[in-house]
């Protein structure tokens, strides 16, 4: 018989997925240029040529026994030193390969990360709002979730109702930053109070608290700003990243996880994410890929239309006299919605073909998210629709 | 804390993969060309010309965003149709796209069908002699392994200890044909008669019992034969395939899971994968090696040398009065060692630059494994150091 709680789970179909499904019949009936999908964080910047090139270059070059055949199980060497020395060079930091450890995008270096620093019946807490996947990440390792509300006025960490949350079964903090779907970049000193709560919870509880920093948005950050490296914080840091959003890469699946070398068992954390592997059927991302993102790990596609899309909706927004923090960086923005239930504003909204998601599932009832990784031609495009639909529905 | 579980693992590290290790010091230290690594299962011929002309023809002209965007969670459809009309095409089936579902090779795929079909706590049978990832894929399920001793003749199924195991926890069987270790390759009466026995099963439990087909070296087959397709002889069959040996591809990872419509529940089995995906970090294959894979599913790399090295290893064994079973496909050969030790003989062996594989870990103890994915003219020097290994060591 199938698997009872697989086959549940199909049940419980994903709004955005539903939303986005929704948008793409309704462009088949009025035509793709009339419906303004904002409901999939797809990137829609193509990747670097450098990408296409490398790849090219090891098809050309490389012996296919040696390009196409196993990778080691921890990893290629020259990748993860290309990797480490990547790190090193923009943040300041001391990785070395052995810190490094390839994964199938930020997806699959979440589950290993997980799996590495959890066991089936501890906690994860989750700061409000969050990717609503993280939900089934940490449920299928057997270790549970638990949300942090939010902090509305800013979407910083709200650490006060962490604080309150912190018992000795909590095994580690995952975080996301820059978030999705809120946009807010963690200041320093929310990362600085942060890690002074988890030091205050190592302390008391006598073992580690990892806090695992899910990184994927991290090149995409606005007003010239760059994001503060959560490892410099926390000595428990484990980072986990993507090449999807720098590279708009996300089919290739390729990312990794980084242990701070300043972490408890640095060393061990990277050999035990490899026989973590061997129970979910990872076995190392595509070897062409790896090879070719270890060219272009210091490279990102031309990612300035992101925050182009973000000012015109911020403003619009703003001018609208939604409730709206400023996004520092991401393609998301997250207003609250013109009345209470979102899920019906949501539905109003679709009648005007603007396809928002509802924020409850992300932690935020009542707030919606906005995916602008669009073409600016077609977001300039939805600002009168997006005036009109508030006219009509809301009167203002 | 890092997780107990996996921390454990680390202390049993892979014979294979130490042997191997073993075999790379001592090249080292006395030349490549001296050390005859018999060890690992890494396919030793070029992947095909074609396989390379399709990568570079989609990333020459296929738009990058499309390219390199998100596949569907379920897979690329024209991908899955293209791999359904191979497999229908070759095997006289009826599969449609929705009965496939691409995985990162035959773990990835292994890791999806075994979670689909049984819960935490169901027993899995696998067949002795088996590929020893089995154990950890299994477990990582929360499913158990239980090995069905081996019929040591000829390497076919032992059915008659099967039966006597087949109980009512029994949601799955396991089988791997071509066989790695032995190279056995499962008769159609060998297949029949397990299909009689799982659906008297299936009759007196009172529930499904499938049969994981796992085929990564269906193409790798001897004297101009064909696998039978396990499929065709029992309708609850899942079918894991891997492209790693057929294009010499191991290192990109791709494969997949193909339900054969007859199954229970054939429509939900593609869906439920999208489920487990989500928990263990999968979502699909790398875009641009599914699209390369899809272009080249009915073709294969130049195979011929392994069962020219095969007939040479084969020989050679005989000759020296080894108990052994002549391979119908793969690139193994798994003879009786000349004591019953088989870990004493594979020492012995490597005094002599012979790396063996003890196949206890296979369930064979006393056998040893021979991978011989390697050039001819290295596997014909070998036999003058295997004769000479043989008569110093045991005087034959």
């Amino acid at each position: 018989m199938l698997n009872q709680h697989y086959r549940d789970m199909l049940g419980r179909k994903s709004v955005i997925r539903e939303l986005s499904e929704y948008a793409g019949r309704r462009a088949a009936e009025v035509g793709a240029e009339n419906v303004y999908d904002f409901t999939l964080g797809n990137p829609s910047v193509p990747a670097p040529d450098s990408f296409r090139d490398s790849c090219i270059r090891e098809l050309m070059t490389r012996d296919p026994v040696q390009l196409h055949g196993y990778s080691p199980s921890l990893g290629i060497p020259e990748v993860n030193e290309k990797v480490a020395a990547s790190l090193n060079r923009r943040f300041g930091m001391h990785y070395t390969a052995g810190h490094i450890f390839t994964a199938t995008g930020a997806a699959g270096a979440l589950a290993h990360a997980l799996r590495a620093v959890t066991k089936p019946g501890d906690r994860v807490l989750v700061p409000a709002p969050y990717f609503p996947e993280y939900g089934p990440y940490i449920e299928g390792t057997g270790a549970q979730m638990q949300a942090v509300p939010a902090r509305f006025e800013d979407f910083q960490i709200n650490l006060e109702k962490m604080a309150g949350m912190l018992t000795a079964d909590v095994a580690a903090v995952l975080i996301n930053s820059p978030n999705n779907p809120s946009g807010a970049v963690y200041s320093e000193e929310t990362l600085r109070q942060l890690a002074q709560l988890l030091e205050d919870g190592q302390k008391k509880f006598g073992h580690a608290i990892f806090l695992i920093s899910d990184e994927p948005y991290r090149e995409i950050v606005f007003d010239g700003k760059t994001v503060p490296y959560t490892a410099h914080f926390y000595n428990n840091t484990i980072t986990c990243y993507s090449f999807s959003k720098s590279l708009s890469i996300p089919g290739e699946r390729i990312g990794y996880v980084a242990v701070n070398p300043a972490c408890e068992d640095a060393e061990l954390i990277v050999p035990v994410c490899g026989q973590i592997s061997r129970g979910i059927g990872h076995n190392c991302p595509s070897s062409l890929i790896m090879r070719a993102m270890a060219d272009n790990a210091d490279c990102t596609a031309d990612l300035h239309v992101y925050e182009t899309n973000m000012n015109l909706l911020y403003d619009t927004f703003r001018k609208l006299g939604f409730d709206v923090v400023r996004p520092g960086g991401t393609f998301y923005i997250m207003p609250r919605a013109l009345e209470k239930d979102s899920v019906s504003f949501c539905r109003k909204a679709m009648a005007h073909d603007l396809i928002f998601v509802p924020a409850d599932g992300f932690g935020a009832p009542g707030w919606f998210r906005v995916a602008y990784c669009l073409p600016t031609g077609k977001v300039e495009r939805s600002l009168g629709v997006i005036e009109n639909f508030v006219k009509t529905e809301y009167g203002k």
